[in-house]
């Protein structure tokens, strides 16, 4: 069982013109590619990256399987998105990502990633399987000691 | 209670290059684009789109206040993405838009977006509301006659 | 003729896992939307958004008529490329973005936007033209006083 | 040096609601993720892709040197773009392909990208290098035979 308090990543999202569509809010499918930085963001607070990932536990990577975004009050270009990430909860083969967004203290966003321990079975680009997360990713995402 | 069956929009997406990231498989937050794709389609099947919506019911549009993916299996570049979509419930102010994406049979994703009747309350692009769903784009939606 | 400095907008950007393709570096039309976010910011610079100029120039917007890039040198996640903006020229009815971005000191990219003042001309969406662009806001960018 | 007419890729995009921003015209990063994509589906008319160019020439990919967009005439959603797109010019350790996309008859936007073939000259991600464009994609390309 992991210990300790999770890791954390918080960020600051200028909202760009770009962002926006023609109803000038954010156009949603933005908040998953944001969810995502944000999740590659939180390995770098633990010194990981995929490339460590890949190499350390010989997986592809770590795909999600699940997403999920509840986007509560709208934001518009110019605005100042303020995030926090962290791994909410474990299963065996699976870590669930959670990410807050506000704006000026009031929520804008709540998402989650179900992900996985993605690694190669076969040739093909889609022979891919989940293997069980290992104890040192959790203890170091966990903020705990790593045992290796 | 509308009746009929719901209006369906079917297309083909060939996945590209672009789409997929440093694991080769597609970049989950493009699955967001394309079921917000997948409903405008759906959109026009019914002949309207967010111009008439706003004009016939005073809206500024039809946001997502909740948007899941399910990703199931993995799929690269070259392949080709077999989606239908379709409203499959309502509620007073909101409506779930259905999306299931399957490649040479096998189900890749399943993917479900909550949508509102956005409404402006005030001078800034954050002052929307969500109103009653009009019975009007209910019934043409659902395949049944328009009232109006 | 516009005095001064131009004014420069400057900021870092994290490359993300998915702002890479599977080569491992970054998907080039990336660079575009950095390049109009960073437009953006120079506008913030001199306290302007599209909001403002819609308002005080009575247009639609900024638009681009020509965007260029040109790739120098590879970049992949974790990168952190460090960029600089400014208006670079001006004629009767465009202006020239500059963007440069650098990585640990080593050229990455260099962009140019050329954009227009474009105004409605008619209902549709696509009835639009290039206005003169106006005097005030080449003072503003150029880093003089504003005659306004 | 190449004979035959150079291979051609066309096809329509429907330009949706995600691609425009607040102006409500097409965003025009998009036009340079259409012109990537214009270009894969170019090379699958050719029975190629990233992967088998990568196994028979021994790359990392044709990557992109310059891409530069001329954005002639404004589209909105609901738009047909018909695209077209081939290999205008060769030069030693470059090509340049060309893409016109128009909108019921009239040029919508016209873009060219210089591309490499780039292969790998170290352990980094970014230790890449042009090597000569081969011979037998040169003749692939321009509808010619190829000597392989």
């Amino acid at each position: 069982m992991p210990t300790g308090n999770p890791l954390k990543y918080c960020t600051k999202i200028r909202v760009s013109w770009g962002h926006c569509d023609a109803a000038e809010i954010i156009y949603y499918p933005n908040y998953f590619e944001w969810f995502d930085q944000c999740f590659h963001g939180l390995l770098g607070v633990a010194d990981l990256d995929q490339r460590k990932l890949r190499e350390t536990f010989t997986i592809v990577g770590t795909g999600a399987i699940n997403a999920t975004g509840q986007f509560v009050s709208a934001v518009t270009y110019g605005d100042i998105l303020e995030t926090c990430s962290y791994i909410e909860s474990w299963s065996e083969r699976s870590f669930t990502v959670y990410h807050r967004f506000e704006a000026e203290g009031r929520l804008v966003v709540e998402g989650r990633e179900v992900r996985l321990f993605l690694a190669r079975t076969g040739e093909s680009e889609s022979d891919i399987t989940a293997i069980p997360i290992p104890e040192a990713f959790k203890a170091r995402m966990s903020g705990g000691k790593s045992p290796d």
